[in-house]
């Protein structure tokens, strides 16, 4: 026990290491699993193709900005004392680790997508097996490089800043430290902000392209080998919903954790471990939850054909949320001293801290529970866009949309009373801790979130190879739990951001040497004015942009339907790569611009009126940022179901409804209204608010600085003024 | 002069009562017009008595709450030295004269309507110049209604609670005559809002339902004689466009006087007027402004046929601007002193007041223009809209949603620099004397938006009076002039509204004796995503309330087609007053609850949390509640003419898309959708922002001495504390 309290901050990166050995594990078990007839893994192979051709053309571009924002981020360094040159290769790694992650995992995607085809040849629990597995590669892959990462550069900065200076760990060294550490956290979320809207742009544009040719033109079904934008729809789904998503956690994570060191650097600990107890405890809850959402993954699995493969899901992530649950409550004793301890002003023990991590589990599972209410097939949301439906695309819309705004109602009342109840618990630091709770089963909650569009591939895999019914089948049970899970996921993701977001906030107001963010004054409330406005106007390019690039994809495709002979009779094979190029080309160019929003305005506001007023731009994101990724969302998810419960069939006023009947093509309508909304701009905007405020603590030295210049300068320029009536007078007396 | 400077408070007044004899003249003349023939008097007598039914039945309603409101105010007494009873008086004069405003304005469109339809047989000129008679009688009723309003209940408070009690105009007394007189601004303003929502529920509902069963499924043309809904529909533009919008610009006008006057009393001021200049400025403004109205819309009118009807308004328009502004600045260097004032510590001259107000014009102008832009046809947003059209239904909603989003950004960094710039001129005081500038030409801007309606209703009549194809031809152009005009009148409208909610919140503060409303804390940052909620579940309520109300309409139409034969020979008439009775009933039970919303959470929040964190809620509503407003009124907008475009004929790559193709189809998808998002959602916006501020306005002396009351007690309590472990130790002490 003496070994491990002195030598805890060397043993956290452990953790990382034990999921990437998991990782590897179960990656080898994926790829030895048999990958069905030539035809399928000619498919197969087209999907893999493509998505790296796609990873390939975004990485080269990311190469410029990483390049220029490192040069950036180094030349930084002769205004402020902080090492810049340190804080630019912190942010190189990050982006490396953060593209790292979502190659590992879109690369076991690719993989067991068809072998998930080839089990369900065999049965249900072998294809959830496969792509669950598939799935949890990608979860324990995100979380291990997270926690490797991140442990180890602070050990490194630690060391260099604290330890080798003999440095206070209250203090600016340590606070220096963390500040590099950022760069780390910068790296992985802006990596994440351009795989996210990329990928999302990406998936929807092949989606919604393919659909509007191939399914309303030809009349030839989804997924049909004939429609040249087929592989690109299935491209989509592995470099929007697997990688971008990956990117987007790891961001998330990281920044969580970040965000809780910066806040617990301020906590004065009289603990074991040097007083660094409250700054090594996030990262000791998220190994936690690493360890125990391996143990919960080997829980998920079906006997039976007739088993509920959603129960299954839910049973190994209540078991990873409870056993780290419990393993945290003893982490927090352990690590955290008896005596009271105290942040900004709020005195709190270490009850009270696990207090708040709890608020923050309650809230994250509420928020996924009414997300899942707002867009479940059978509850009242989603009844009332289906009964909308027989008026025809307009009421669809309508209802849609005011389900979407309702949704925002549960979650802002649950996520108040959560900032509220943690930082009633321990102050800002118990709402940062309250959000690395939430986020400590991330990897579970990946494994859950990536197992989806795996199954979606697998479907249509088994459509393109044209294999049996059954198959299918059983590969689109797995879709559907995939949609719900979806879903929740987003409002877990969204509940976690606005929390993180917060403690960012609180922590960059430390940083900027500020004591308040006064909204009552008109700079500030200027601020905040431009600051909500910022998710519209990224809403607006994300969406706007996926109509663009899904009208290229029509054309595209029209032009090889009449120029190509034979492709409905199977003859000649469609020119998938192009469809292809034209997705990776039109979402790499339309990424740029809303990219470029979140980056810089914060530098602009920051630097121009100083960082009161970017503290108000910071708060007007975060709410109109939250507010909009759950109404995008949650619409979105709506809308999907309502069509899908068309498709099974729906009874009003004692007739029943099908497919192709007129409320199902309002219903279709409102589908692809809801698909940018629930996977482009939507889940966008959880990376939107915490980039901003990860950019806003990078600056946060600077603009102090700036601030103390000023002041520094001021008394002088008083002095002076002071000096010269004195003289005046003097010379008045004279005479 | 001398006598002028004595009597200047006793002389506002006056110039609402200029307004009224103008009024009555111009209501006169309209009425003396020709109404027609006997079918076209007794369509108009239908839609006419529909509108006082409706007028009729929501006066029932608002009575109960009236007069609840005006027992708990008088209650309220017991807990503040405020006399309550005196405010609850306020109140209820406020709600009679805001109910009086929509009552005089809808009863001479209603004759206007006809009268116009009569003129336009003759010309265009004449038919303009009866509808925008009619138009005027609105605008000067409602401004002239509450300048005698305030400008009388002012004189007599201040005489009660300053001049006879020998009273402080800085101090106190000065602050508890203009509490008292919010009431009156409290009871105008939720009239404003059960009247907007209610009235915008009800035009929509009809609208939407009519244009559903007649023209999709009979396949008669809009306004046909034969549609039960048609006269329903009529009545809606008059209890909607008319009515709800003079009691919506009465509110916004009465609020944006009284936030000037509170903030004004904090002036200390050298001024020939006792002291109360800046008290009067934003009054004198105001009747200045009137008059000149009255000036510009005498130069309104046409020539010949082929003269622009919009060139004619803008004229008047510019005329009545200009020649306020010059007012205004000579009305600013009378009253004010020519020595420095002050404002919770920004110092300002008279110079720098008028610069504020000027600030508060271009904020005006640029606001119209912007919306212009977003809205009008030909240019790239409604462009836009129309070729993702030849997509089908989802593409043209993904783009109207899309450019409302993107058009919320000019405009709010138009209003972040008013914003900046009049509170950079003369601090909170400049806030708000720039709205009162930007709102100084009330009385034409209604003129102009109510002569829309009135010419839609022309053509209503002209339609169902199966008048000669030239005579709707002419009430078309005013028509579609009318929507214009109806746009950037709702710019100009959220505009102020944001303007005078800061300085509503900067007044709000005073009172709550807070000084700062710091979003970092963590209460405070929770009432600020509360805040940001309320108008997304506003807008939903809205919204799902027109979708089940035009449910409810459509299903009464259809059942009278079935049920009373020869309608469509014209050989039965249709039971018209049965449609008018369902929107009647349906708006009025669906205000409701947004009604409360409004009202009830300032209480629950002020209350239960304080001040600040009242103040992070209102902060909240009002940044969402600008952005929703814009993006659903412009989105609203372009819809519309994007559809109004197919009607004309739209060029797509060289081929010519008219009314009926598969792209005006979709284009009609999203015009409907943009019905209730323009007409009741969008607009309530800036109403529900105000209303919440006024509230708070309200209740601030309540919340304010519960605090100082908490304080006195507090340190009561924490002697005892201190004594009790002194006895504890001297007990230990003995034995």
């Amino acid at each position: 026990m003496e070994f491990l309290n002195k030598n805890l901050v060397f043993l956290i990166p452990l953790f990382g290491v034990v999921g990437i050995l998991f990782m590897a594990a179960k990656s080898a078990w994926v790829t030895k699993q048999a990958s069905g007839d030539a035809k399928m893994t000619e498919l197969a192979g087209y999907i893999a193709d493509g998505a790296m051709a796609f990873l390939r053309a975004e990485w080269r571009i990311l190469a410029y900005f990483v390049a220029i924002t490192m040069i950036l981020l180094a030349y930084s360094g002769t205004t402020v004392e902080t090492s810049s040159p340190v804080i630019a290769i912190s942010f190189v790694i990050g982006a490396l680790f953060s593209a790292f992650a979502g190659y590992l995992g879109m690369r076991i995607a690719t993989k067991a997508n068809v072998r998930t085809t080839e089990a369900a040849k065999t049965s249900l629990a072998q294809a959830l097996k496969v792509s669950f597995t598939g799935g949890t590669v990608m979860g324990l892959g995100v979380a291990g490089l997270a926690i490797i990462g991140l442990g180890s550069l602070f050990i490194v900065f630690y060391q260099m800043y604290v330890v080798k200076t003999g440095g206070n760990v209250n203090g600016k060294d340590m606070e220096k430290a963390l500040e590099v550490l950022a760069g780390f956290s910068l790296g992985a979320e802006s990596i994440a902000l351009f795989a996210r809207v990329g990928g999302g742009i990406y998936t929807k544009a092949a989606d919604v392209g393919a659909d509007l040719v191939g399914k309303v033109e030809a009349g030839i079904p989804e997924d049909d080998v004939r429609n040249p934008a087929t592989i690109a729809d299935n491209v989509g789904d592995n470099v929007g919903d697997v990688a971008g998503m990956g990117a987007d956690l790891f961001g998330s994570y990281v920044a969580t954790m970040l965000a809780t060191m910066v806040l617990g650097r301020e906590i004065v600990s009289e603990d074991q471990f040097g007083g660094i107890a409250p700054i090594l405890l996030p990262m000791l809850i998220a190994g936690l939850g690493l360890v125990f959402s391996i143990v919960g993954a080997s829980f998920v699995g079906i006997k039976k054909e007739t088993n509920s493969v959603q129960n299954a899901l839910n049973l190994g992530n209540w078991i990873s949320i409870i056993l780290t649950a419990i393993a945290t409550f003893f982490a927090v004793r352990w690590l955290l001293p008896d005596t009271t301890m105290s942040i900004r002003g709020v005195n709190f023990t270490k009850t009270d801290v696990f207090l708040s991590i709890a608020v923050g589990l309650v809230v994250g599972t509420l928020m996924s529970i009414i997300t899942e209410y707002y867009t479940a097939m059978g509850k009242r949301p989603v009844m009332s866009i289906i009964k909308q439906s027989s008026t025809g695309h307009a009421t669809n819309i309508i209802a849609g949309l005011a389900v979407g705004m309702e949704s925002t109602v549960l979650p802002i009342l649950v996520l108040a009373a959560g900032i509220y109840g943690s930082f009633h618990f321990a102050g800002l630091y118990g709402v940062a801790i309250a959000a690395a709770g939430m986020m400590s089963t991330t990897a579970m909650q990946l494994a859950i979130d990536a197992f989806g569009p795996i199954a979606d591939n697998a479907g249509g895999i088994a459509e393109m190879s044209q294999l049996p019914e059954e198959v299918r089948h059983r590969t689109d049970i797995l879709d559907a739990v995939g949609n719900t899970t979806a879903a929740t996921g987003k409002g877990f993701a969204i509940a976690s951001a606005a929390l993180t977001s917060l403690a960012l906030f609180a922590a960059f107001v430390g940083v900027a040497g500020i004591d308040h963010i006064d909204i009552y004054k008109a700079d500030v409330l200027s601020g905040l004015f431009v600051g909500g406005m910022i998710p519209f106007i990224f809403s607006a390019l994300c969406i706007s942009a996926v109509g663009r690039a899904a009208m290229a994809m029509v054309q595209e495709v029209r032009r090889q339907f009449r120029e190509i002979p034979g492709i409905m009779e199977y003859k000649a094979k469609p020119e998938y790569e192009k469809c292809v190029a034209i997705s990776t080309q039109a979402s790499l160019r339309e990424m740029v611009a809303p990219g470029l929003i979140a980056l810089i305005t914060p530098l602009i506001v920051g630097f121009t009126f100083g960082p009161e007023v970017l503290g108000g731009l910071l708060a007007g994101v975060t709410v109109s940022g939250v507010l909009m990724g759950i109404f995008q969302s949650n619409a979105g998810g709506a809308w999907d179901n309502a069509k899908k419960s068309f498709e099974k069939g729906v009874e009003i006023n004692g007739e029943i409804y099908y497919k192709k009947s007129e409320l199902h093509k309002a219903s279709v309508t409102g589908d692809t209204v809801g698909d940018p909304f629930k996977d482009t701009s939507g889940p966008s905007m959880n990376i939107l608010i915490k980039l901003m405020s990860i950019v806003s603590l990078i600056i946060a030295p600077h603009i102090h600085v700036e601030n103390n210049g000023i002041t520094k300068i001021k008394p002088q320029i008083n002095k002076e003024i002071k000096i010269m009536p004195v003289k005046t007078a003097l010379v008045k007396i004279k005479p």
